[in-house]
């Protein structure tokens, strides 16, 4: 099953006449959160027409699409999922159904721990699934809810989850915005002209050009009508802690942006300065592994005073279709995309900053380019503590064996990636540089606590698919 | 909603270890059933794969795609639908989803006429669809059906079902095909080696080179199964009568088939003779409109005496693609797919044989290139009886205004459609023709009599459609 | 090199203001003629504009392409050759140069067999070429004349030609015709309102409404200018037979189609009529190899009396993109496009006409299929005499030892291909049903007396080439 | 015609097993250089083998189509042009050709200032020329050469030459690079295990593993066959002085790069702290446009000890098929590809630093989103000199009055740009940060010096281009 390793980002748009081509442009600003496919659902007044498939946002849409895609109301969804090929459309979000209450379309970022549980028990009671996704588990519970009111069947349906979902309901001539109460992932809420709009991040509504308004917060759910802008808090009660995930930070959100009130760039810059506090090394330039390196490489150069250099040269023309090598003498994936620049490395004690260290082959490749460009001394630096604990909350990470850090120590990873140190940022230092605890975040792939219980059954899936 | 509107052909086989390419093959076949879209779904022994898309066969699947459905029993659909651009992919079939009794993949020819019904109760009770098929009503009746068996289950729901469904269920590791007790739409059985073979028409049997069986028998389900081939009819005091659509012979299934336990050909041929006894005229030439005209036409010859010629040489060249003028001056849709031959006709009296006229106005661009090729008479005569009626059972026809015959009288169609005179076959020749009443034939489109009542929505909703 | 196996249909109009688009539709009736690759090049009084691409014209234009190409004059081409895979863009047609006599653009159909020889001289000169078609040596013969007037340049160029041209050169705000003085390739000449059409068959003008006014006769040069349409005869004194290529008849041009001034209907037919009355053989049924055996099947029935029946179904969704099976059990090739109807053939004694045979091995397929599909005899016509030489003037050929009637008997070819009797039409009847051989034909390929000398060279190369 | 605004990259490699493959990775590093058409050509010791086509490397080449250019030595070509709809496919390069010395392939950067006049005259002798690049000229003008070797009709055709020319020439076994006597472009010399590689940047000799040997000199033709690498110097005697394009390291090639001998990164930065010392202003941050800004940024930074930050961050998904809203209400083309940080800008005085100013509307609505994100001031800087004259050697520029710089002095160029201040980097200073007058550079975009006299047709041509 992929439901468990599933990035995603939202966007959605309440009462706009260009409610199709915003929705467009809100996907086109978060790409980054998912790459695999891509669909907008519009609500006319009188039915939802919809359009979704396979590829970037900028191949799935047209000019004569988007104008097919006629309405005042808009969501739409970025996915990614870990094995494109043999994944079904079935899959591809929103999801739109029609029911006894009509038409609903729905976008979810993040995953929901109880999915298969929930989803046993819908099936024992007679209900078939299309596709794999948690995703399709929400919109059964909403429609087979005994509520009366539209909005109570979601609050019915939703305080039924236990895991993350950010979501987007569009129906009944509503918009409906969801973050789940641990808070998980991010939701932002801005205004453009007299339209209500929804997103991921704020980076969607900077190129709207709508104007932030503020954080969906964890355990809220905000109904747009007509004639009014409500906001509820189904989970009263339930006991549980803000969690959000702290790993948004390190490498998922784009720096330009906001989320969980705060700016993406600002902290991991702050990782950056921290990071060179805690681990300090003599040496004559920081450099980053581009992209999300750079922001804490420029703290890190910032508060050691050594200088900053591009190190790396990304090619910006490196697509999905790179033909490899037959012989299999030299090992090019990694330097198709990263040139080192040998005049700023060559006889050089050289800092790198990397935001994490999954399996550690990566960044093994890294040092060796690096010495090779003539680097005297490599010196590793991650922006993060390290990784030892799989995320069962919507981002892709490999089981627990899989991770370097889980297995072997920080001395044994430097070894392996035959850098001449290696540090990385201290839980503690990260958590100060986001804000510090009173802010609430998830650092369950840092320290395994994870702020809902994984069934065992979710935990033995992920072993087996990885 | 486009329910309504669909012819479709079937392929299904158990038991066989390249049971995806054999289906490929029967949907090649199979393609001028349905052009829109194509699917495959395959089980191996745990779950079902499946790929489905719009366009050819040829173009949906690749050599790479074949490879990955592996398993050992399949079934393919192939689709047409009238409005394929904003048609919604969640239509496409063959339908897979999952459920309490496992995964089911459904193929389904035919349209069920208390379709809107069922699914009105089925939403009521809390059910949800995602495209707009009546195939998708018959999967969810199976899964919620409170039998024990999976058998029962398909008896329970295709028990509630009124109208055409030859169809094709794969789950628990069984074939089951099924054919409503009407016996609208055909459906053949046939062995390859241990392999049993359920098509729409023979013509799959004989590309793939599996032996014809026999007919599945109108209200028969057979149930293949790895130790048995059972037969039950689930339909028995049901009071119905033999309904075999005779449209099948005049111009959908191909002459090599047999369908009906008739050679297509055989049947086609004697329309033509018995339309030559009927509607004899002094003439030179008896030529045809490809290709449904040419096997009636070679029978008018044989019967009249008066030779057969090729009157039109057909483009196979023309695609989907053919610009039209952007100066509106002269009509070419006609004339780039069919082509007269000036010698055959240039002074000529001729005999036109066409299957049908629906609007007339595509007879009129014939007549009218056929005089303007010089012949000096054109005499048409058509196959059928004049099409006065729309079909509710899975046959793409106009509704009953825009059907010329059932507002203008013979001799008025031939004065619009320019001809010097024209004919039909009369209901009682083509029936005599195609074996005699006991045979059971569903004659609606010609007379009116619809063996099921059909629902006054379904009319009012196919008038708004068309 | 790929000049020797090349078949083309040529078309070209003069002033006339859909110039792009009348071409678009002239090369569609004449995809027959070639399907590798499409081209039309404008003028459009002060330059040309030219779009060429490989595939069908339907898939190399666009409706956004024609518009680009603005202009009152246009040629176009329609290109066949054996290997497109490797097949260079620079040879697809029509070929544009610019040179001290400004733009010329050339469409050419057929294969001059001293284009090697003339190659070379050019190259020695200091002459370039792109391509590998004869083509282009026509090109540079035009520029490099040193005849003063541009029509004494192209008269310069092709009394050097030895071999088949039906030529359309368009520049200097002037349309050129050329046939060569043995008239191999067929050349007709219409007229459309105040425009001058040009094609290689009638069918082309046919479709864009032309009227046919006469062919351009062996020999002659027609210059189609603003104020005037002059003839000139530029071979007068050569001493040629005319030699028009008789398989034209036989297999390539369409049979709705006049060409050498006879209709290809007509003389296709008769080649049945004579094939009857020379070889006739007790049977119940006459069938065809669809589509070129359609027309003289016709005439065999007419003439013998034994009726004709559609024997074979053409499956017309086949592309290019046939997966075939990785199990070599079955052979599937032929039968995927042809599809034998068992009511028609079964414990009948058969008469299948074909056009030609070639290797045989396809010829036995289809003996073998009809027998397995019930023939009890299978007396296989063709409707040429055996095809005992290659062709060196543009029709794709094995050589000597690849066809199957230079090195055996009819009775031993019979006996290969399965066949119960085979029985050749002869070459004097061929040409009496032709017209005569007053008419001028050649029958190279029948008898081996080429019209033109071959270059031992030529010989050798195409013998490498197969 | 095209040919007046051309950029370029060219690779070759000299006996290789692998020549296809190493060339296809070269031209990938080389992407930057144009991104219109691809193209490589090979040699297999007995014929030239090549595929070209529109578009990026990756999309151009497949695996099935690099494994069919077999052959041992290859030469391969980006191109860059201004109108790639309406271009022709007959001036994506390598040209190949055959011709008396047999089959010639070429690769050209640069821009050829007499090719006008050059391709006249081989019009006037009677040479016929399929696109409208200079290249082509090139090509003529070796096989026309009289000369006795392939070696001295190369040097026959390049000596007639004016203007900017780095060649790789792939004739008779033999690879043969050459560079204008002005050495206008790059082109370098590399090792691969025993193969020979040229490439116009060292970031193409990284990709592959090549070592780098040092740059084909100014004036240098290097002729590399089975047993030699030998080295002239057709152009002795040529009275011309060094003249090497110092844009180059302003904007276009890679910063990993060596050109002329020197690091791009290198001399890049110091472009950046020559600004800062010319042009210093009193501020909070120092931000660059992506990417040919970042370099030049961190300079500066260093320089003024203002702290560098990511101001922007680039959109990676941006293609080409960005769909601009049909309300023209907001202007968004620069916007969706470089997001402004607000958390970077908002308060802050801002130094932002390009590489060049053009027409000045890109540049102000940098400003603008600058401001728009709440910088408080917008100070630009410039890493070059005003660019005031059109490039004729090879890069595209408008015309002298679209250059703002040529018709508005910097006050009123910051004016129209809304920035604070604005400064550019002086001639002098960037000579100096270049290695000095001694290096011998081309400055004529800046100070209207062209090395070579600039027809006046070639002028007026320009002016009409664009």
């Amino acid at each position: 099953m992929k439901n468990m390793k599933e990035y995603c980002g939202v966007f959605g748009i309440y009462n706009n006449p260009h409610a199709a081509y915003y929705t467009y442009l809100g996907l086109y600003a978060l790409q980054h959160r998912g790459q695999e496919s891509a669909g907008i659902a519009v609500f006319d007044g009188r039915k939802i027409v919809y359009h979704r498939d396979f590829g970037l946002v900028s191949s799935v849409f047209s000019h004569r699409i988007l104008e097919e895609l006629k309405g005042f109301t808009a969501i739409g969804h970025n996915r990614y999922s870990t094995s494109g090929a043999s994944d079904s459309p079935d899959n591809i979000q929103p999801i739109v159904v029609s029911s006894r209450i009509g038409k609903i379309a729905i976008s979810h970022n993040g995953n929901i721990v109880n999915a298969l549980l929930l989803r046993k028990k819908l099936e024992d009671e007679g209900s078939i699934f299309r596709g794999t996704t948690d995703s399709e588990v929400i919109v059964h519970l909403i429609v087979k809810s005994k509520a009366i009111t539209f909005e109570d069947k979601i609050v019915d349906a939703i305080t039924k989850l236990k895991g993350a979902f950010s979501l987007l309901i569009m129906a009944d001539d509503k918009l409906v915005a969801v973050r789940d109460p641990w808070g998980f992932r991010p939701l932002v809420m801005g205004e453009l002209e007299d339209s209500i709009v929804f997103a991921s991040e704020t980076c969607a509504l900077d190129l709207v050009g709508a104007r932030y308004i503020r954080d969906v917060e964890p355990g809220e759910m905000i109904i747009v009508s007509k004639d009014s802008i409500k906001t509820i808090y189904p989970f009263e009660g339930l006991n549980c802690r803000r969690s959000q995930c702290i790993f948004e930070f390190v490498y998922f959100s784009r720096p330009d942006s906001h989320i969980f009130g705060k700016s993406v760039y600002s902290v991991r810059k702050e990782f950056g300065k921290t990071l060179a506090r805690e681990n300090p090394v003599d040496a004559d330039v920081v450099i980053a592994v581009p992209d999300s390196g750079l922001v804490p490489a420029i703290g890190y150069s910032e508060e050691s005073g050594i200088p900053f250099q591009l190190g790396f040269i990304r090619n910006h023309y490196v697509g999905r279709t790179f033909i490899k090598p037959t012989q299999k003498t030299r090992d090019i994936s990694v330097k198709v995309k990263l040139n080192p620049v040998p005049d700023v490395l060559s006889g050089k004690r050289v800092i790198v900053i990397d935001d994490s260290i999954v399996r550690g082959t990566t960044s093994r490749k890294i040092v060796r380019m690096l010495k090779e460009a003539g680097a005297k001394e490599v010196h590793m630096r991650i922006s993060s503590p390290p990784t030892r604990w799989p995320c069962y909350f919507g981002i892709d990470t490999p089981t627990k064996d899989q991770l370097i850090a889980s297995s072997y120590t920080v001395e044994e990873i430097a070894k392996f990636i035959e850098a001449d140190t290696l540090a990385y940022l201290s839980l503690d230092g990260m958590i100060k540089a986001a804000g510090g605890r009173e802010c609430g975040y998830c650092t369950a792939c840092f320290d395994g606590k994870y702020p809902v219980e994984i069934p065992e059954e979710i935990i033995e899936q992920a072993k087996k698919e990885s």
